[in-house]
């Protein structure tokens, strides 16, 4: 792509905002956010060729999508509603101006899914493609829901299903494997639904813990536990598996499930009162749930993970997902 | 660098932070910041390795400083005070987790003398280095400084030197060569000053046009006309120059002041009853400034940049600065 800056920028530009806090949008120095009642939210996340994606597994419009999806679901793991997104993309030769537009085209996709506005953007050249995405969202003040307030006594929950987005990888790279459920799979990695509906309708509660499943269910548990300290105890048997999943061996299966990443689901905890409610807030946002463990305190020094499979009981490692890498 | 995010995540994390409306800094799926009587305005700037700096002419600390300098720069564009910054940055290989840690304590430097929190952050590992940094200020309502609001008989000024970065890139491509203020002009390039101070100061003024000078005067100026639909008129004899600049031949010269990239000064306009006002606040706040010129109403159809040199008057087409490409 031959890059000049102000042309791009001008065509990428939205001819109107739907943001009704929003005063200034692309075409300044910068841009300005009238103040709310509510408080700002806000997260980058980064995206490379290479590493998060390749150009066989993803289109440029898929590339763009998810890179958004990806912040959203930070924005609902805090329980909040999505508002605005600043992006920058340096690119490498080998990227047409048709395949950014493609790309910005996803990001619009999913934005505009959220009323969304694109306010910031910087576009430069590169050796590689990276996409870096802000976002910021609002959430009622004191209702940013965090990994520390999960306390003994808690059901824990997870939204959707596990491991989809690696079972899509997988399926990318082989493409001569049968099965089924490919399309799903594979829509599953390229083109993931982060929860906003299902964490925004839990706004009434006076507590629950979020946290969204970018590194797989172990890491993320983990998370909970450390900045909670208590244990986190999940029972194999409950976790939620889609039923194409038992086209694969039980090796793969289980690694995609427990340390899988990209799923965009999210793992929270809640008080036993409280979930009836969480329940009926996930049928009414058409989001799967289910109930996959409980919350009590420390056993030992240190919080832990403990993974209940066939009567034995195993620590679960912090097993961090890593890309491609 | 092995890059180990988790870790690293924490080891630049904030043992406190500064700016009271932090509710929830780095540490959980985003930050949340609490609304304020404000509006919040917010910029993203990439910069890469090859693009705007190599390792011959920027240290890692130099990196950090002037990648969040340049964003800072913005905000003091719009009038607005620095509160917080999120950095996404990808790596490669040959850079060590030393050097990473020397980018952020170079954003540190200058993010701890204007009060700014980091709190949000993301590494991935990349073919080469991009750094992109989001930036949030706050400006009173109604007193962000756009360029769009130039009007006919404004004085224009701008403050500090022009062309003052390009001769200190100069100077680093060109060890060899004499110049008694080398450190001067290679500081310039490599830590340069965003005019926040005075910009802060002018926030009693009704009106005042601001543009901060990343691309050169002619780009800068050409975008306050074209926002504003005015003429601007720039008296060459006028523009502010270090007097070391002689030391350089006559057409680098002009061609530094004109279209040299990365100064990060101010260019504006005011009305020329509050123009000793704006002289008042430069000098109350050490900052160096030139009234250069003047607005008018439009004489043709498009708005333009007219310059005026030896008694000749020339279009001052918008030359971008294209940095080392």
């Amino acid at each position: 792509m031959n890059l000049e800056e102000f042309s791009f920028i001008e065509s990428i530009r939205q001819p109107s905002y739907k943001q009704p806090s929003l005063i200034k949008g692309i075409g300044d120095d910068a841009a300005v956010i009238r103040n709310s009642s509510q408080d700002l939210v806000t997260a980058v996340d980064t995206f490379a060729e290479g590493i998060h994606f390749l150009p066989s597994t993803m289109t440029p419009f898929d590339i763009g999508y998810k890179a958004l999806a990806a912040n959203i679901s930070d924005l609902a793991a805090m329980g909040a509603t999505p508002a605005f997104y600043l992006v920058s993309i340096a690119i490498s030769k080998n990227w047409t101006t048709a395949d950014v537009q493609e790309i910005f085209k996803g990001m619009r996709a999913i934005g505009n899914s959220f009323n969304m506005d694109l306010i910031g953007g910087d576009t430069i050249s590169s050796e590689s493609l990276v996409l870096s995405v802000t976002v910021m969202g609002y959430v009622n003040k004191d209702k940013a829901r965090y990994r520390n307030s999960a306390k003994p006594g808690d059901v824990v929950f997870a939204t959707g299903t596990l491991g989809d987005s690696q079972a899509g990888l997988h399926l990318l790279f082989n493409p001569e494997e049968l099965c089924a459920d490919r399309s799903y799979f594979v829509k599953r990695h390229q083109q993931p639904s982060p929860r906003v509906l299902f964490a925004e309708k839990l706004s009434v509660l006076q507590r629950v813990t979020l946290n969204d499943i970018s590194d797989g269910i172990a890491s993320e548990a983990n998370e909970i536990a450390e900045a909670s300290q208590v244990d986190i105890h999940l029972n194999y048997e409950q976790l939620p598996v889609h039923s194409g999943m038992k086209a694969f061996n039980v090796e793969l299966k289980d690694k995609w499930i427990l340390s899988g990443g990209e799923d965009f689901e999210l793992l929270g905890t809640v008080s036993p009162d409280a979930w009836a409610y969480v329940k009926d807030s996930a049928a009414a946002t058409g989001t799967e749930i289910k109930e996959i463990g409980s919350v009590s305190q420390c056993k030992d020094i240190k919080p832990s993970v403990r993974l209940l499979k066939n009567n034995n009981e195993m620590i679960l490692q912090k097993s961090g997902y890593n890309h491609f890498k």
